[in-house]
């Protein structure tokens, strides 16, 4: 990245760069924090968490150890709290999309937006994926693509004064509408099927809005046809065999989001099924010294796709990072209890020491 | 275990059987309960939850994954709370003593009482061990044991009236000193320096007991010798090179327990500096197929002494044991945010379905 203040390339310093901000990826922030190592984590999304802060906040999990239940955004809240001390650095937003291999060994790994990494070591943890919207079956679609056909709503202003037709049954669609229908021109609400699935209330809200007039609800039916010159004029809308057209200046499809490997799949690195193969059987490294992959976005026999199994491989990781960039150093992983943990921050946690007092 | 009531040999029926009932152990209940498989656990302890409920239950421990911190015994709690649904069996207060391997590839575990288990699979989970007390130098102390000297205090009624001495400078000689001088004729605590290692309100109290005469406190001291005839009628105190003798009904040692891997080292399996060997590129199964061993018990290249490694391991015995018990079924352990969770007793858990609701 070319920093005009400063007029030169900067450049984020790392000992691991973890791609994935996901459970996986912020635990293993802790586990390198306790060997002293710093982390740097890269993720598509504006936020940490992965898939439990972007599709599943209010969810409950039941597998986390020592967790009868826990809602999935609480789990990313503790492990944020959880890693605080080690100060770790984010690039959110930015998908990583080339790495480069130094004759030192080390790497440099740059997102689409430029934004370059160097760093010892690269821990991929990518959960799923990348997600990329599921795109409706429109054969012009592409060409509309930013230019009027929007898959997520980044900033509602863009909409304000605008007429809006959005497709979709599920949440996304539920509660954009809602959200829009106080900031557009128009709002026209578009669903295959009569019946919608999300929150209930969410439901209802839309219903309230319908019959005020706020929400122009259109099913079953379906959006045909995209039409424009340089951007989206109108859409087709198919509703029971009728087509009609209408005046529109955005075309929102929500119908969800769909992982993808995305750039990392032309890495070099063994894919199998989807997902990285690496040595399980030591510290899952991937075919490439120096790049390991944890959590669901790794596989090897027996792998089974879970958050517990994700913070174990993020562990053994470190471990092995450790040896790897502190060669002949033993430093190994133990017992908080009894080692306590040092924050990059200056903090200190330990057990209380029991009290050595003479008796007289 | 010959049940004088029925007049015939019991024998306890499980899918798997666990030996050992710290976090490792009882987590594997809950994994296997998501696969349908039924756990019974034996413990040394007379209480579930290992070293974490009988070594340190009111330490913090901080390096579980989405605890910035939790005290042991919390996690203990919340591990038992996690199963509960599950109905696992407890043997406690016994040790896994022999192993016999049937025709049909199932085990029958016997323990130092004499109660049978019955189990298509066996994982020990025995973390470091069974913990042994630590045992004074004292040249014929094995001949007076059970006979006056007492390495644990397990009903301490048996020291109502009775003159005891108590050795050790740390919380369990603190705690029992300051117990038993409400139970005992006499408490005479030894310990061979002047300074107590312990809580402070533990020193203080017996500092206080002390001066009311409740406990005979001698320090710097040891006792160097024990009489009697068929039971302990006294020992011999030596404080600062001179030697004493005391009449006393009970010695009472509590210099802290120290692990031994115990019987299940002449089990048949492969041993490695005190631990088992399993491997770990599958499914942490030892050398005796059908006997894995997971958590601080086992090694292989890389291994972390970590709980969160444990119950990693865990995870996939479970999965491993459900393919050995169900061959040729197909049935991965998954998100159980998706999947929800079905107790054994009729309980099931899981996320709240988005409603489907049609709007007219």
């Amino acid at each position: 990245m070319f920093c005009e203040r400063h007029k030169y390339e900067i450049m984020i310093e790392t000992d691991i760069l973890i791609i994935g901000a996901g459970p996986t990826g912020l635990f293993a922030v802790f586990e390198a924090g306790l060997l002293k190592m710093k982390c740097h984590i890269i993720d598509a999304l504006p936020q940490p968490g992965g898939q439990l802060a972007e599709l599943y906040p209010k969810k409950p999990i039941f597998d986390i150890p020592g967790y009868p239940e826990v809602l999935a955004g609480d789990l990313v809240t503790n492990l944020m709290e959880q890693i605080k001390q080690f100060q770790p650095g984010f690039t959110l937003g930015e998908t990583a999309k080339t790495i480069d291999k130094q004759e030192d060994g080390t790497f440099i790994v740059t997102t689409n937006k430029g934004t370059q990494h160097h760093a010892k070591a690269v821990a991929i943890a990518g959960g799923l994926g990348t997600f990329e919207p599921r795109k409706p079956q429109i054969p012009n679609i592409d060409v509309f693509e930013e230019k009027g056909v929007e898959y997520f709503v980044k900033d509602p202003e863009q909409f304000r004064h605008k007429d809006i037709v959005i497709a979709g049954g599920g949440d996304s669609a539920l509660d954009w509408s809602i959200f829009l229908s106080d900031v557009a021109k128009s709002v026209t609400l578009v669903h295959r099927r009569n019946e919608f699935r999300g929150a209930l209330d969410s439901v209802e809200k839309v219903r309230d809005l319908k019959a005020a007039g706020k929400i122009n609800l259109v099913t079953p039916a379906e959006i045909t046809e995209i039409h424009g010159d340089e951007t989206v004029t109108a859409v087709t809308i198919e509703k029971e065999g009728e087509a009609f057209k209408l005046e529109t200046d955005y075309f929102i499809p929500l119908f969800g989001l769909t992982p993808k490997l995305g750039p990392i799949a032309n890495w070099g690195l063994e894919i199998e099924k989807n997902a990285i193969k690496v040595n399980n059987a030591l510290d899952y490294q991937t075919n490439i010294d120096g790049i390991y992959a944890i959590g669901d976005v790794n596989t090897y026999p027996g792998k089974l796709k879970l958050i517990l199994c994700g913070f174990h491989e993020a562990t053994l990781m470190c471990q092995s990072v450790y040896n790897r960039i502190n060669p002949g150093k033993r430093f190994v992983l133990k017992y908080t209890t009894v080692s306590g943990v040092d924050g990059f921050d200056g903090s200190r946690k330990e057990a209380e020491k029991a009290v050595v007092k003479a008796i007289d």
